[in-house]
């Protein structure tokens, strides 16, 4: 990253209060907004001031710290957790976050729990910011491995939505991997999908512009042809979920985009720390999928369907890049035994 | 079509004049235009006052008619010619409907060309109507075999941009059969794409309202998931250039929808006039894409890329809607015989 980014953090603590950068305000403005309660960093949540799966697992634990303070009793804790449980549906880090702070917090005494949540927090943050930075490596040798079977300089890679720094703690998911590239001086041009109907390619544009990474801006349903056209080398996206035998879901319209790349034997990457992979949800189908309202299309006077996200089948994937490793997606089940082991 | 729609046309000769309605100012607002030269003809075409493959070729027949008042010598109607030719690229009927032109107009002394002009215009818009009415009558067929095959009472139908009645002379292509089914007391649900960057879908979903069809309108990021998940029973959708082996051009997004169909077993039409058969084009590659203005994307500081159409290729084509019939786009040239015998 830039130096004119590097002072923009998604989420730093600020005394005993959460200082976000507020997403809703970009591209147009860094502006930076205080979280001070449980209300505040729920409000965030769902609001999408803070957005991406990793980011929104690192704000719900900071969330529970906030929402201690007051009070730190049984009643109180399950309070937090499921005002916080209740904010999004799809992505499974919210949960994994806030059932590991309940596993931390719940055998304390209330009078250490507020403290502890905090260190809890920090600690979420600190590791995702070093699984991003493993996803980064892993993933360059995925650049570094297209561009030797390709036998070319520089790499055209498509993306979907934002999986930046900015869905994250740092470095991103996706887009780790390009940050990587980039600093590794890699010639690398990023596809950028609008990612209609809330737009979040533009913050996806706005952090490449930022670190000076090349980029195109198209309407999504740009992506095919530009695939036919032979002008896609690779697709790396983000996960909001993946299930146990590697559907994914992610922001809705990847499931175009990996069918695409599909037919057009482009290899089709998911990048997503252990965090997202939900090993008690055997597919897709039991991912829930957000609903959201009607007014993210705009002034609509039909009725609107807003589903948020999709779900990618297993077979549609090259792999999945972690911080582990990159693992074909049938074969994420060997990270579970691995990591139980 | 219900009364309220009847009253407006997208296109009607007003004295020696034509009035068009002016597609950019809906669905907010249904403002007539006058176009009164080659030059507002031009202009209406360019910058999609009218729009849709059908409509753009009966509007560049009427602009020859406005082209040839003051004057109507060779170098006129050669000037004429090239001025509307140069507005869009991808759409055939628009050379389709000036070669027609020209064929008739070339041969006759200047002082008739104009009331010709206007004559060969009012057959090309009568034309246009009465094969998008067959159109209808063809799709509804194929509607009812769904529907039976099925073994449903009720249809879900995704099209994508707008091929209703407001991207031809009158009926529609892809919406005709919607229209005869609805007329038929057949019960249709349509779900309309948004079609970024345009957003030609709010015409779609403003024509569908107008007629009481019920509708929904839906980014096109969302399109894979409802098949996905059942909510789809066929797709139709029009075409801007149809070519010799059946690769069709249409709306950028076209092509993504028919991997998924194809991914769901869910039939895929194209419904087109004759007229948007480019029989000397041998295949999509050779279909010129039309690449539009960067800030139809709305404001974004990063480069964009705008291309306005894609292409699907034959087989994933279920059919081709005609006025002559329903047929697999690969038998497209019997109907090449048919018409030259």
């Amino acid at each position: 990253m830039e130096s004119s980014v590097a002072a923009l953090r998604t989420i730093q603590e600020d005394g005993e209060a959460v200082l976000i950068l507020d997403q809703t305000a970009l591209p147009r403005e860094a502006r930076l907004q205080r979280l001070c309660s449980l209300e505040d960093a729920a409000h965030a949540i769902r609001s999408m001031q803070v957005r991406g799966a990793p980011l929104i697992g690192a704000s719900a634990a900071y969330g529970v710290a906030l929402g201690l303070h007051c009070a730190a009793d049984d009643a109180r804790l399950a309070l937090v957790l499921s005002v916080l449980a209740a904010t999004r549906p799809t992505a499974v880090n919210l949960h994994w976050a806030l059932a590991r702070m309940q596993a931390v917090l719940q055998p304390l005494p209330s009078a250490v729990r507020c403290a502890a949540a905090w260190q809890e927090a920090r600690a979420i943050a600190a590791e995702d910011t070093a699984a991003n930075a493993a996803i980064g490596q892993h993933g360059l040798a995925c650049i570094r491995q297209r561009l030797e079977t390709l036998n070319k300089s520089s790499l055209n890679l498509m993306t979907h939505c934002n999986a930046g720094w900015l869905a994250t703690v740092a470095h991103g998911t996706a887009l780790a991997p390009v940050y990587a590239a980039h600093a590794a001086g890699i010639s690398v041009h990023v596809w950028v999908s609008e990612t209609r109907p809330r737009n979040q390619g533009l913050l996806t544009a706005w952090e490449l512009a930022q670190a000076g990474v090349p980029h195109t801006v198209i309407a999504d349903n740009a992506a095919g042809l530009l695939m036919m056209q032979g002008q896609v080398d690779v697709v790396i996206v983000g996960a909001d979920r993946i299930a146990a035998n590697g559907d994914t879901a992610n922001k809705v319209g990847t499931y175009l985009k990996a069918l695409a790349a599909k037919a057009h034997g482009i290899p089709f990457y998911v990048a997503a720390p252990q965090s997202t992979i939900d090993f008690a949800c055997s597919c897709g189908q039991e991912i829930p999928i957000e609903e959201r309202a009607a007014d993210e299309l705009g002034v609509v006077t039909s009725p609107v369907a807003n589903p948020a996200f999709d779900i990618t089948p297993a077979a549609l994937l090259t792999a999945v890049i972690t911080e582990h490793g990159v693992l074909p997606a049938q074969q994420l089940h060997q990270l579970r035994t691995s990591l139980s082991t």
